[in-house]
């Protein structure tokens, strides 16, 4: 499968965000995380993880974005499509890019959106965020939502990104029966799980959570201790691994040695909520609505929570199913549906899968579990 | 090795910035991101990797930090030391915490710092944080970098996590001859190194850049191509592994088959850098100092950028070596040394080594590499 995206699809992106800044009239929107950059550069890296230097990029209202970004990165942003790409020597005590990006939005001019809705956040020093917004000269609100809102809606090549990151943790988890037995500490478990994503071809592994007893586990996002599996346990694994900048999130069930009663309801509980969430999944409905469907089958109180929410570029992204999200489904979409039960007080079962909305019934990206709790 | 800390630790950490916020006439520290909270709480989740939630922790004048966080980490916060959790069902499109966060701040009192200095960020929705800020009805301000620099001198405990991370990646660059070889993609060697360093124990891999070819690379940020390794190449791979919630961060060159005069000198001449930089790295030295150590072998043009930086709880974090950074290094400061040299026009090669800065000569964390560049 080809890496990276033609460059009419990043020209389409920038026009479809070019007629959302119209009609909000903004003269420039400032971008500074990492998904937001490469959603409209491809510019992709694990540089990322040092917080020293700050990135942006800027959409005009007409043109191509610019880049204002540290010297390091010059030669990566190079290779993509951006041709306006301006530099300074980061990280600078002085002026960590401050003047250059206000002098840069000065000539492209205002008002400048920045995107200040759920989920975003300003990748950048507050102090610096306020000098920029100060030496520009220039009018600054929020985004509208414009830039999560096209990244909501997957084109084919996003998706089929997606669906290479499942199928790799597909074939991980066919193999889980190699790494996970009796005695087995926990911890060895997900290193171990991590190297078989790798094995499988993911290129990184940003996100691996998971649990064990016999009763399930206390949540869904506490690290791996040394504990060592034992018979009756049910262990969950659930990952985000990564292929070219997208990710799957889903999880897989094992009961270690033997299965209870108990375990093997609740695995076909969770399996006929996903079940009745895909069935629910239609262009049209909204995000409350996958929510019910779910709730009415695992139990609607306090616990449910989220019960899914979509990704791509992110592990989790855009839209929750909860009982008080509005947001309506469209074609392109790409969600996970994530039921659980409670089996014990705080211990519960998790289930996940990944589908991707269309104008009929819903295409699984994951290839779904069945309601049989598999015993290894 | 034991995991986590004691909680005297962590009441220390608590104490010292009190004494900062005391010294500033702050009432609260407001800290939003991983690192800022998980240095005051021990708060260990991959969790982070969602956008979805925001998690708050504020650090009163006097007496225990109290955390402000989703109702899925409660359970997790609960293991930790902090015992004033409060917790609200996010995300919530009505009120994402904004309300509890701005009670909680009122009840507290003010005036509230954010860092707001060199590699912060505010990890919250701008538009929550402006109404966070307003419905507190308190005064706000920066933090004058008391958490920078509480972060930026280790405890002995914090010094032994990142000594781990080190030996762990010690040993996997060991065994990159298992894995390179003319022939074998670049992204195939990026995989297997991955799956290296975790059977060599490190918990995740957060960071692995690299370049390969016959007069160095184009940079040390870009993603791994599917171009096979050649004879006469120098393969280089960066890690940021993982252990306990700590980084290395170091680098390996290797040659493929053959090395080149041309690269063996720019092997030597980067040992070279990196011994100077050793040798100037005492306390009461600036960051500038050992910097100019350093770009006296390999050159101090506009390329020699950073020559190293602190790590820690984040691959990079603290000071810069650069010309331009005065900060003055303390017993306890874990830093890399990092210099680099041209081979080409846009064509370089690097080296990286971490070490701790002590009373006396500093201690090397990492096993530090010969000049004789290794053939593989």
């Amino acid at each position: 499968m080809t890496r990276g995206f033609a460059v009419a699809e990043y020209r389409a992106r920038v026009r479809r965000a070019q007629t959302e800044m119209s009609r909000v009239e903004l003269g420039a929107l400032l971008l500074t995380t990492e998904p937001e950059i490469r959603y409209f550069t491809g510019f992709l890296t694990r540089f990322w993880e040092s917080p020293s230097r700050p990135w942006f990029l800027i959409l005009p209202a007409s043109g191509d974005p610019v880049a204002v970004i540290p010297s390091i990165g010059a030669a990566l942003m190079g290779t993509t499509w951006i041709s306006d790409i301006r530099t300074w020597a980061a990280p600078d005590p002085d002026d960590d890019g401050v003047s250059l990006l206000a002098d840069t939005l000065r000539e492209i001019g205002g008002p400048v959106g920045v995107p200040d809705g759920p989920e975003s956040h300003v990748r950048m020093p507050l102090g610096d965020f306020e000098r920029v917004r100060h030496a520009s000269g220039l009018d600054w609100r929020g985004d509208e939502g414009i830039v999560a809102a096209l990244r909501a809606v997957k084109s084919e090549a996003e998706i089929a990104k997606i669906a290479q990151a499942c199928a790799i943790a597909g074939r991980a988890f066919d193999r889980v029966p190699e790494i996970a037995a009796p005695g087995v500490p926990l911890s060895r478990v997900f290193r171990d799980f991590q190297r078989l994503l790798l094995e499988e071809r993911a290129d990184w592994v940003p996100y691996l959570a998971g649990g064990a007893g016999p009763d399930g586990y206390a949540d869904v996002i506490s690290p791996a201790s040394d504990a060592p599996l034992a018979e009756g346990d049910v262990l969950m694994l659930d990952t985000g691994a990564v292929w070219d900048g997208y990710f799957c999130d889903y999880d897989r069930n094992f009961a270690i040695a033997r299965s209870s009663p108990a375990q093997r309801d609740a695995q076909a509980r969770l399996i006929e909520a996903t079940l009745a969430g895909e069935e629910a999944a239609r262009a049209g409905a909204r995000a409350c609505d996958l929510w019910q469907a779910m709730a009415d089958i695992v139990g609607g109180g306090e616990g449910a929570g989220r019960l899914g929410h979509g990704l791509g570029m992110q592990l989790t992204e855009g839209l929750s199913l909860t009982a008080k999200d509005q947001t309506v489904l469209q074609p392109g979409m790409v969600i996970t549906l994530e039921p659980g039960v409670n089996l014990a007080p705080n211990r519960i079962m998790v289930h996940e899968e990944n589908i991707v909305i269309t104008d009929a019934a819903p295409r699984r990206l994951s290839r779904f579990a069945t309601p049989d709790l598999p015993v290894i």
